[in-house]
């Protein structure tokens, strides 16, 4: 496995966009994304999910150059048109301005529509949590997952995230969040993520549960099977399906955008996304010390619980985030060989 | 099966709720909302926990007689202290609340602590939706589910309680929203709620897909094995467990409550819960022809989509609420004999 300093793979990225027709400033800031998460582990939506953008930015389905534009607010709930603008810019923005509007009202919304892939959901998590806030964010994505009951895929997988902010005890920083040990949960609504599914293939692993149904519609550990019959289970059932569902009702809705059955399936075409951003500003409701014994003490409780597996500590979500981030600053980031000369190339 | 007139069954109950000590204003609009949830078919939520509630009165778990008092707010987000109050009526009022602050600033957030179990979920949904808001609601509750690999349940199964509100076609009253389809979702984060166990239990039944670990830690279809280990599944393993921590969080921080782990495990003393309501007024930020475009068009799609049982059409949450509701009323609400014997012992 190849390792890369994490400067070099964020410039190399952003000269790569730049050739991309992706104006300098926006280049810099969406390859510092890219990069940010491949340093954090999450390999299956950073620098390997680099060439769809492009060939998306090629056949039109991503503008390099727009970006989100405000339309209409109700006080502490704001609609956005993110012009098909780059996916991961502009759900950035929106975190920040759902944070704003929780500073003046202590919740903020933001409805998006007309948006493009936010590539890893847990971005914007972090993000939010590293200045104090609590989150929820998530969005609709193309249809790749049966409503439960039927055998073709007409709701997304809709990733839900959500970060609950926490101190960092080592915080030298006027801001004492910077660099804590945040809570961030990133999960779609199917079993596996399609990236996961394919990170399998790869390997040549099969799936530890029930990931989908292959083509004759049984439930199936087979990743390469459920990738050809796109039909992802739902977690949980007809619970995850109900949930998918909701979330893309919320996000359509309140956006004015298209819900997952409007999206193309193909995902070089996945563009006209509906995404929901909700920001706590926890500071004129809660104490932070409140806060800290609040979360802290969950914590331990799950820690402290005995095992199923003895060698195993159960973890929190964005637990091994950190201990993950130092390794990938220390030792270099891992790439993957092709995804990496791909960038590479482009970049030259 | 018997079969009592609603007005039977919600005068019967609040009589009863008045001979345990209630108020008889509260003991109204508490045994409407247990008569309305077994009226709509939530039979696990309905009049068969009114014993529990009842013995709670008693030991001192739920106070018949206080209400929430405020606390702290900014603007748009509240806090609140149930102080031990009906939970269903704490509920309800917060619920409430939130539209009141959506209303002035476009989406509305109570945190409530130290209250007590909400009874069905939906009932909150369903009351949003009628007056045309979007809501999404959760609760923490006694710890029954186990965090993603350890044994013993330090998380709750947190239900959540999504709602899109929809126009009733045939409104003749003012509000277009009343009587509508509304889109309502309310899921707990564990495969079956413990009151689904016990309903597979009275009627001998397996469960359709694992609920849980029997003792030995083994997945297991018995609703039995699961009830003695106390041990359910997350929806989606690791990912509902994910879920359900993080809701908690939400939770138990905001309102400044009691997490999961801190709640006692004997239902009878399940008491001192956090809850989070959060409701948007799509008023000034869509048009309502908009809106019923996009949920129109999604439910037409899963309408439309190929079926996995050709017999059986694929339904959105809440779609079987109105049927039963309308047979109910017009049959009578069905009643288990032994709760109804309760029920009726207690009001004589």
């Amino acid at each position: 496995m190849q390792r890369i300093p994490f400067a070099v793979l964020q410039s190399t990225i952003a000269k790569a966009l730049e050739h991309s027709g992706m104006p300098d400033k926006h280049a810099d800031a969406c390859a510092t994304l890219f990069a940010e998460t491949t340093r954090d582990g999450v390999y299956t939506h950073g620098l390997n999910r680099l060439k769809r953008m492009v060939k998306m930015i090629e056949n039109g389905s991503v503008s390099p150059i727009n970006e989100p534009t405000f339309e209409i607010a109700h006080r502490a709930i704001e609609r956005w048109n993110g012009n098909k603008g780059v996916g991961n810019l502009s759900a950035s923005a929106m975190t920040n301005r759902a944070m704003e509007l929780s500073d003046e009202y202590g919740i903020g919304c933001v409805a998006l529509h007309n948006t493009t892939h936010w590539m890893r959901g847990g971005t914007y998590g972090w993000q939010a949590a590293e200045r104090g806030y609590f989150l929820i964010c998530w969005t609709n994505t193309n249809p790749n997952t049966p409503a439960w009951g039927t055998t073709a895929s007409t709701l997304g997988n809709n990733p839900l995230v959500m970060a609950v902010p926490r101190i960092n005890p080592a915080a030298s920083s006027t801001n004492p969040y910077l660099g804590g040990p945040h809570v961030v949960l990133d999960t779609s609504m199917s079993q596996y993520s399609y990236g996961q599914l394919d990170a399998h293939i790869a390997r040549g692993e099969q799936l530890a549960v029930p990931g989908g149904f292959d083509t004759e519609g049984n439930l199936s550990h087979d990743p390469a099977a459920i990738r050809t019959s796109y039909r992802a289970l739902p977690i949980g059932f007809w619970k995850g399906s109900g949930i998918a569902m909701l979330l893309d009702l919320f996000a359509a809705m309140l956006s004015g955008g298209q819900s997952s059955h409007e999206i193309s399936v193909d995902p070089l075409y996945e563009t006209g996304l509906s995404q929901m951003f909700i920001a706590i500003s926890p500071r004129d409701v809660a104490h932070a010390e409140e806060l800290t014994r609040i979360v802290d003490s969950l914590i331990d409780a799950i820690h402290n619980a005995p095992r199923s597996d003895p060698s195993k500590r159960a973890r929190y979500p964005g637990e091994e985030t950190l201990r993950l981030r130092e390794e990938n600053m220390r030792l270099g980031v891992p790439v993957d060989e092709p995804a990496w000369k791909f960038v590479q190339s482009l970049a030259d």
